[in-house]
């Protein structure tokens, strides 16, 4: 790209196709010069990315009841203090605590003898094999009406192998991931369901690589619950080749896992008080909690350090907010979801009046828009603020969730709201061992901490 | 992030801001049906990774006037043809040939004798320093205001440091390019016209990181030409801090470059005829040489292979265009603009009718809109496609121009068009070793290919 030509390149704000903001009810140009200032606050002198890196590096993935997880609800406490939150507490909440174990072992073996070790990790909360593992004949699906044709006659006593990979079509990356994610959420015990002693699902990712990418799955009580283990879209590419030319080929998986019994932790939660309607609570937030597989550094520490930053920019502009805000690192998102759980249930004990709520969990990617569900008219308000981001590239403003862990607050009626950004590289690491720090683009990162920063001073001054 | 609650977080296309859409002078259903065609053969079937694989690891580098950039015009030629061109040419362009020699040398020399290497790269077209290199004094400026006020009093005999860094405020890191950008453009000029033996400008760069980004500048012919080159961002914080504490501290600065006599090379030419208005000539393009640094793979390796996917994405289809497409890969964009000034005048001569012209050249990232220069009814035309991109997220459409290449079109008055997409990472790698194939992202180069394909289909089948 030759210099000269780009200089006019300066991006403009196309109000054409934003007429209806011309019958917004509150001062556009005030807010519009305060969003300015933070959006300034956020790209000059941001600490989002210096406290990932921190988070990721210092404390690394924290697996809900790991002494990770313990360790990441002190320096949340410490960074919100740092911040300059009002006031930060813990707030109690019993998490599932389930151990990998040693590294798993998955081993195509061949009629012939041949073995060849493939990536493979187990499913979160999957139950362990016999210690010597497990080795058995493969009957690959693509399907659940495969299976069920399939039946016990041929999947009795097999390791059923689900390689449903994403369909590229889809520009956004998490409709494929919706759409292959059943297979490994129900899987296993559908596979149980025909007599499979064991299921392998290749991983939710939409490229090829050598990762095996974990994730949450939930066993059927009635049916028996087997070893599941994802396996890398590679090894899913090879495996499938090879019983395509050697239908008898065995595959051994060996995996120590165990669910250990609940360990106490918490929510970590930093306020700043509201000046003229402090019983008014945002919520603004990300999950603590990550997969054991890298460092959860997009999923969800982005979130995280993006919620943290909202409250060091405001308190660094001097904004004082109308309505408090509560920036919220919820515990056991992954699996369990206890923290957002624990959450709604106390804000209705306290009958706490909380008038919305944003979450950031898709990775800290370039912010496109927001998702928001809600009544018809805070729909209409929300809409209102739309144009005050154009000029931020952030244009898209859909009727969607927010997030897993406000969902509980969204089942109490609470509007919702969640961080829209390009999907395009997040299925590459998720869950994974490439999730860490270095993927994570700084820039990137601050434009979501100011976008979500944005909305919250917004909700803040205007209510919803 | 958990699964089940994202299952349902599917895009959906937010018609109620593009009102307009109604009025649409053509079917928009017919149309949104072979887009839709179009996104899927280049999401599955799409070739431009891994041809943008084979031209950056069998060729690599390709600076104007090379062997590589020699053997990139046969290789696009080829691969032209493969994807199905109806014919494809060689335009005759004669290109300037500028040579780097051995790698430079840039030192930090402090007053107690401390040596310090810092990364360095001649700036394109930049005069070499003497064989045993140049060591002088460093006068370290921010602006053209700052030197002026030096003057030759301050700067005779000095080495002139550039040292303005990108402007984070920005979300465009185009308009922090074009703003720094006239320092290395014009500031070794500047600094000869006060007597400067040599310029040193930071890397025009949106991160700190450690390679020097090289890049134009044009020698004021009134002024003498002196060595000039780029220091890596890191290293010009070093030097300044160094500066800052002992300014007393020289820079020695050794690089061989030198220009060679003009070479003979080509622009590449594949076509796919018009059935129903042959004459009517529709462009799209990027350009084929590249800086010696990395392998070109964004800069514009992408824009090349993208161009070529309209061709193989249409032709795959079956798609007849009723107006004539030609992919052109431009020579010599970044030192010369030889290519785009050739291709334009070949136009005028031969009185070709060409009705648009679009290029991407601003990297493989995940594409958001069109930048069009054209008449009020061009663009208003143009405009009425826009909701055909919103269900793809290509959403932005803004007057501007189209690119580099086809400038000398727009100078002729036909309408241009430039791929927009995500800037955040461009500028951590342009022009510098770092931009190389593992910096694209599949989805998101084929993303780029899909929008690009999409647009050429309906200027082919409606015209502008």
């Amino acid at each position: 790209m030759l210099m000269k030509r780009k200089y006019s390149q300066i991006f403009l704000l196309p109000l054409f196709y934003f007429t209806f903001s011309a019958s917004s009810a509150f001062s556009q140009t005030e807010d519009s010069l305060w969003i300015r200032k933070i959006y300034d606050e956020v790209l000059l002198n941001g600490k989002s990315y210096q406290n990932l890196e921190e988070l990721t590096s210092k404390i690394g993935h924290r697996l809900s009841g790991s002494p990770q997880a313990a360790k990441a609800v002190e320096w949340a406490a410490q960074k919100m203090k740092e911040a300059g939150a009002d006031s930060v507490w813990l707030q109690e909440v019993w998490v599932p605590h389930w151990v990998r174990g040693v590294q798993e072992k998955g081993t195509i073996v061949q009629s012939n003898g041949a073995r060849q070790d493939v990536p493979v990790c187990a499913l979160g909360m999957s139950a362990p094999t016999p210690k010597d593992g497990i080795s058995a004949g493969v009957i690959e699906v693509n399907s659940f009406d495969e299976l069920k044709k399939l039946g016990e006659a041929k999947i009795k006593g097999k390791i059923v192998f689900y390689n449903c990979p994403f369909d590229q079509r889809h520009v956004n990356t998490f409709q494929a991931y919706g759409e292959a994610g059943k297979y490994r959420w129900a899987g296993p015990s559908e596979a149980a369901r025909y007599g499979a002693v064991a299921s392998i699902v290749r991983s939710l990712s939409s490229s090829d690589n050598d990762f095996p990418h974990t994730g949450s799955m939930r066993y059927n009580d009635s049916l028996p619950a087997i070893p599941c283990a994802a396996i890398s879209t590679n090894g899913a590419n090879l495996l499938s080749r090879i019983l395509k030319a050697d239908p008898g080929t065995k595959f051994y998986l060996k995996q120590s896992c165990q669910l250990l019994d609940s360990v106490l932790s918490y929510n970590v939660i930093g306020e700043m008080k509201g000046t003229d309607f402090p019983n008014e609570i945002i919520v603004a937030g990300g999950h603590l909690d990550s997969w054991d597989q890298g460092t959860g550094a997009h999923d969800d520490g982005a979130g995280i350090v993006q919620s943290i930053e909202i409250i060091r920019s405001l308190k660094s502009l001097s904004i004082k907010p109308k309505r408090t805000i509560r920036i919220v690192a919820f515990m056991n998102e992954e699996n369990g979801l206890r923290g957002g759980k624990k959450y709604a249930q106390a804000a209705k004990e306290k009958n706490e009046h909380h008038i919305a709520a944003l979450e950031s969990d898709a990775g800290g990617f370039t912010p496109y828009g927001f998702s928001m569900a809600g009544s018809k008219e805070e729909r209409i308000k929300f809409l209102q603020w739309a144009p005050l981001f154009k000029p931020y590239n952030v244009w898209h403003f859909d009727y969607q969730h927010g997030g897993a862990d406000i969902s509980p607050l969204e089942e109490q009626g609470v509007p919702v709201m969640g961080l829209v950004v390009d999907s395009q590289r997040y299925f590459e690491l998720h869950h994974a061992n490439s999730d860490t720090f270095d993927k994570v683009n700084k820039r990137e990162l601050q434009l979501g901490a100011a976008a979500m920063s944005a909305l919250i001073y917004l909700l803040s001054f205007h209510g919803l």
